[in-house]
């Protein structure tokens, strides 16, 4: 029973954190033209290379259409560059270009100057439990997933 | 820097997390003609006692005119009552009326028994530490809540 109370004020902590969390990386994107979805576009994109709209929607379950505003945004930012699609002609894939590259690994510098400060005020058994209970939580509620093609806010 | 690794893969969770436990709770609503607003209302209402539009605004973080719609709402199913406000004779209080406090007991018992099932998957130490991470990256990242002036989703 015990368990159960200290579980749900977890859940009850998600949406403020994240709502938190959220407006900082937002707050550390101004002035640099990048919004939060071009940022998260350009992370899937470093970690997992050429990429099409379809298949950026899905790992970020978001829809193709929202998708492909953020990376019309990005390609005229010069920021990603389109790659012949070998499965499919009419879906171009992308990848970013080297200067992307350079601003998102500036953001993420900054990004993790942060981090280390905060992370100064945790064991490494209290990020290996919390990583547990978030990923086990994700995995449980697995079936709660949004569908991809019904709209949904980046936040 | 591995522990910074690891807070930032914790940092990266939050939201698909967030995002589940949403879709979960609004999948426990279904049926019941309650919205994710009209439940975190309640939960206010459940737990504070009476209080004004405004001050759940404050609470929830959320716009006092969107407050002001959903307080409506449950006010038209009977689920909240009027207390004459003190303080500001234009501006009422809210309570749950009995019909509220049993809908929301319900709503809350359907959610526990998930719960529970859930938190069979975790020791006592690590829902400790998962906590301990979520409060101190709240307490951390205080600078960073919204405006309740600046209207947000709920999600």
């Amino acid at each position: 029973m015990r368990k159960s109370v200290e579980l749900y004020e977890i859940i009850r902590l998600i949406r403020p954190v994240h709502r938190r969390l959220a407006r900082a990386v937002e707050a550390k994107l101004e002035g640099t033209g990048i919004t939060v979805g071009m940022r998260a576009v350009m992370e899937v994109l470093e970690e997992a290379g050429a990429m099409s709209v379809p298949e950026i929607g899905r790992v970020l379950f978001l829809a193709r259409q929202q998708i492909q505003l953020i990376v019309n945004a990005l390609e005229e930012g010069e920021l990603v560059e389109r790659r012949p699609n070998p499965a499919h002609k009419r879906s171009a894939l992308f990848v970013l270009s080297e200067q992307g590259a350079t601003v998102f690994g500036e953001i993420r510098a900054k990004e993790n100057d942060e981090i280390d400060a905060v992370c100064e005020l945790f064991s490494e058994e209290d990020l290996n439990a919390a990583q547990k209970v978030l990923c086990t939580m994700l995995d449980h509620f697995a079936a709660f997933e949004d569908d991809p093609d019904r709209p949904q806010s980046l936040e």
